[in-house]
Parts: structure tokens; sequence; C-alpha cells
């Protein structure tokens, strides 16, 4: 695991790269028959016969693998990546057998007026396949701890 | 199940709303090992000594809560739940034996301009516990096809 990074170590432009994440139909299916139970998503068929032209991952799962690759040492931040909101679009859909990985940016680094020892850190995230295809791009405000001392 | 909504049903201002999901204990627990494994989403005891005072779940297992809410009956669109993107936020964590609840209310109606037989429609939900906590707000965008002829 990388070293983890307090608020001080951080500066706008720096980038963070992801260990990758492969995603099978069963997974798919699963995550999709618990929380988005709809039929591109559970279905071979019926994803083929919908306008993605196959099965297909609920955006919400492309969501979740990219918060585990993220917080797996995609983003190393001391004490943990804890979002107040986020802006997500999914421009294409993830699909069966697609290795993810997740690049990110620092947009802006913003010290607490009122709390000196944190801050707000803003992400920009893509997600993407082997093939290069961007599945999802993430705008998050992260709570960053300053360095104690 | 309620009937399902084309575009040319829905008007600024209607309201849904869902049925209800408890999540418990173990789920949070299940749902952070695979996808958010942080201290405070895996251990009471961790929670407790962390920001939040106690296990809480992931935001992103909330927003899948929120998505089941939605697909089973919350949100009746004919043809399913196409998201291109959204903005989330999450004022209040959920915890351990929350029940959840979804309430969406329409923003904005657009037809396409170059598909004419489709449209985008936003809408704003709230999940909310049952003592009324705001657990998480999204904004979302989503395609809803048109009434056949």
């Amino acid at each position: 695991m990388p070293p983890d990074f307090a608020l001080d170590d951080l500066a706008v432009g720096q980038r963070f790269e992801s260990a990758t994440y492969t995603v099978d139909a069963d997974e798919i299916k699963a995550f999709a028959a618990r929380y988005d139970p709809q039929p591109f998503h559970l279905d071979e068929a019926a994803g083929g016969a919908s306008l993605f032209g196959g099965l297909v991952a609920s955006g919400w799962h492309t969501a979740a693998i990219t918060m585990r690759l993220m917080v797996e040492g995609g983003l190393p931040i001391a004490g943990g990546l804890i979002g107040a909101g986020a802006e997500i679009a999914w421009p294409n859909p993830t699909r069966p057998g697609d290795t993810l990985r997740v690049q990110c940016e620092v947009l802006s680094v913003q010290p607490s007026r009122s709390r000196p020892d944190r801050g707000i850190v803003t992400l920009r995230s893509e997600t993407r396949t082997q093939r290069d295809v961007v599945v999802q791009t993430l705008v998050c405000r992260i709570v960053v701890m300053r360095r104690a001392g």
C-alpha cells in the first residue's frame, strides 16, 4: 500500500491510479438482483434486446467497484474516504469481463475556516475499462485531515 | 405495482413515494467488505471511535438501496430507469436498523429535439429514515420514452 496522504500533502493537479478489478456476469447479476433489478442488468437476452445490446452492470455497481478501487490504494487518504457529495456520470456501461481501473486528479484543496484540523478536497475520477472506455466520471468532495501538529 | 409512466404522463412537481427497506448491521458490513472496506463500515467499535459515533453504511450502499426502492415501484417509469448522470449528497449516514423510503419529485421534462420518441426527465429524490433523517439527496437525469403513436 502507498503511504497515506494528509491535507498538507495534496496539491492541485496531483494524480493517483488504482489497481484493477475484473467484473463477471455473475457479479453483475447478483448486484442487480439485490439493488437494481432491471432486466438489462439481470439477463443476457433481455440486455441484448435493450438499447445496451447486451448484459450491462448497474451504474451503482460501477460506482461501488470504483469506491473499492479507491479505498484499496487508488486514493490513499489518511483517515479514509469520507464523502459529502458527488457528481456522477456513466458515459458507457460496464459489461461482463471488463477490467476496471480508476484514475483520480486533485481539482482543489481548501483548508476549513471553522475547523483548522481539516479541509475539503475536490477530486475528479475516471473509471476506465481495459479498452480505455470511460464507464464513469465522478467529481467528489472529501473531508481530509491535516497532519497533527 | 403502480402503472408505468411515459414521458407524456410526467409533469413538473409530480411526486412519487416508494415502499420501505430496512437495513441491518450484517448487510452494512457485507456491502462494505465487498465495495467500501473502511473500518467505520465494517465494525461497530471502529465506527464508535470514528466521527460517525457508530457503525454506518457506505454512502454507495445507501445509493444502491435507494435505487432498489425506485426500481421496485418508487419511480414507475415505463422501460426502466436509465440514468445518464446524477448529483448525490449524503447529509447523514444510514445506520443499522434504519428503515429507508424514497420520495421523488419531477423537476423538469424535456422532449428530445433529435429523437422524437424520447426525452430527458430530471428528478430530485430524498431518502429518509423512519425518524425522517435525510440520508441521501439525488438529482438525476433519466431517459424516458414517449407513448407509442
